[in-house]
């Protein structure tokens, strides 16, 4: 049987990978009395007076939304919402198995930006926070910002910021490896969706100056035609040279390469044009913009993918569950830039001075303490 | 330690009475490879190419959503979404503790009918049903007449349906004990709110011809004023002798009562000018609208409350977790006028002729035959 044949097979005989368990057990007349009529009066008479009660009485302590529109699936595009409910499923799967977060799927029936912000605040009230998954940009960004203002509880695209925490996650340890300073380092981003706009904002934060961001066009500048509002505001802080031309022309004398693109569009001719023990985080799945070996091959010191077969896989599955565990746990009413930082220098701690090298600059997914030290991260900052 | 206290502190210790968990469990590199990437597209594929695909692989098989805006809360009227919260947790525990059947609270932060409307078809994907709850008449009739419209999935408002369901049940039995006759029985529903129009329209549906509606202010008739859209429709259909004064005028000569109304309203006179052996349902909670002891002192025969500590309790647990087990396991898209009769009809058969008499005309809430006997009601009708 392939992988393939395993995983429809499983999801077949899981027939959906959660469960609505009651913590409230109902076998007595007076199980109901209390949990149900007339006892639940109780605890609606105390939240009616004060909403913060909720956070006491209901799951809203500990219970996320995670929602898409099916707009943009994995590598599989916009294949809807019922199609992209088993992707859902199992990311709240992995908000439980790795952060002990309950998490319910809501896949909406809409693509309109309007819709799904004024759907997502009207469903919020049963909810600790919403994490927005799988949504196309630029809608993404406007979604996710607006909906930051609307809302009182934490809102967490994870394509954007999951994927950016745990690449400067790898960045930090990368360039202890490699002895290169983050002040002159010269950084290529190579995909100007969700995952490359929000990279290139928390390497700017971190205090990167030196971004270029490229896409199928190539390097993006203020001239580039085409840009999406989010891309327009991305120039006027990258690419401060005003450099032109293609990925190549980026790669040129660079010392980071951040792929969130397409396979093998990195050759080893650009790579051995890159500054001395280059760095690259090569993230298209499954196939990766250059395969390590041939980037090693080519002069790169540290190597970086998607994919579990090699070494340093980038996973965001180490940062969002500790970071909503975090956020629920300590009250947060948002997810801050800073959290973000300490997010990514806390998974980038966990692999201590004297286990760093360049085949292992990042923890393992399956690492037990990521969760509790990132939740950690979060809390220190409410 | 008073049951109002007790609730209150087990609500608390609980903190939420539901939890999500995951039945594809995630301690390995396979294991996620299967539930997650790259595992995951294959249903994603699959269910893309063909929607009824999700029913086989993903949680709408045995979903529902329990959907409240807060509006109108148990008695505690208008206390809004949060505040709904415990309600609609506990209605989601007894759909799994009686029904087998995952619920997930939805409470909406907003009271807009078209708002509501649109929220709700915008979350459908991930769900097999959606179960309405404590929502105000006469915006709850609409809702739900929009939604059986727009939705693909089964629509219950159980407020309504529940509630009538098992009062006909209930009614089923009690003109078994009495030898009464539906064609010729004179009926009294007072309260014209989601449960009167409901019990109303499920009375009518089953064969009875004589119900009169009554509201705080008498008789509902065509000549009425302020009433609602749903009430116009239901004087056409109801008081077709055109009668008019009080509630005691209307039970002069009666043979059943069903209150849905407020404590103490009815009087020991007034049911002693029913006919013989009458029949009342006073489910007005916790107080009914009359108390059973008086009411037989009065000549009533037989006598069904909302509460526990009575004879006949009329309680919506032994109608709703059966009904949408049987839907979801049935794959129903709608739950009909002739579901419901068969319904009510599964509910009476449980009470058999000989253990049947005017303390025992519906089974226990604990009865463990009630969700399938009910649940296979539903199948046999799709």
């Amino acid at each position: 049987m392939t992988n393939q044949e395993k995983a429809l097979k499983m999801h077949e005989e899981w027939n959906g990978k959660l469960e609505t368990i009651a913590k409230s057990h109902v076998k007595t007349r007076e199980d109901l009395a209390i949990a149900y009529t007339p006892g639940v009066a109780e605890p609606c008479k105390v939240i009616a007076e004060d909403k913060e009660a909720a956070y006491k009485y209901t799951i809203k302590s500990n219970t996320i939304a995670v929602v898409s529109d099916g707009s943009a699936v994995l590598g599989l595009g916009n294949i809807g919402p019922l199609a992209a409910m088993p992707v859902m499923e199992g990311k709240a799967v992995l908000f439980k198995e790795f952060g002990g977060v309950n998490a319910v799927p809501i896949c909406l029936d809409t693509q309109d930006t309007e819709e799904i912000i004024k759907t997502v605040v009207n469903i919020a009230p049963a909810f600790g926070g919403i994490n927005l998954e799988d949504i196309s940009a630029p809608r993404c960004f406007e979604i996710e910002e607006r909906l930051k203002e609307l809302l009182d509880i934490p809102v967490f695209h994870d394509d954007q910021h999951g994927t950016a925490i745990v690449v400067l996650a790898g960045i930090i340890n990368a360039l202890k490896v490699t002895g290169k300073d983050k002040e002159t380092c010269k950084v290529v981003v190579n995909g100007a969706g969700s995952a490359g706009v929000a990279i290139t904002k928390l390497l700017l934060t971190y205090g990167f100056s030196h971004i270029t961001m490229c896409d199928i066009s190539g390097i993006l500048g203020k001239d580039s035609q085409n840009l999406n509002w989010m891309q327009k505001k991305m120039v006027e802080v990258t690419n401060l040279e005003g450099k032109k031309g293609t990925l190549a022309d980026a790669l040129n004398g660079a010392d980071i390469f951040v792929g969130v693109s397409a396979p093998n569009i990195v050759t080893k001719e650009m790579v051995t044009s890159m500054n001395k023990d280059a760095i690259l985080f090569a993230m298209a799945n499954p196939v990766p913009e250059i395969m390590p070996d041939l980037a090693k091959e080519a002069g790169a010191k540290v190597v970086g993918t998607g994919r579990s077969d090699f070494p340093n896989q980038v996973n965001n599955v180490v940062a969002f569950p500790g970071i909503f565990k975090g956020a629920l746990e300590g009250r947060a009413t948002k997810i801050t830039e800073e959290m973000k930082l300490a997010t990514a220098k806390a998974i980038a701690s966990l692999v201590p001075d004297e286990e760093l090298n360049e085949n292992n600059i990042l923890p393992e997914a399956f690492d037990p303490r990521v969760a509790d030290v990132v939740s950690e991260a979060v809390k220190e900052l409410i």
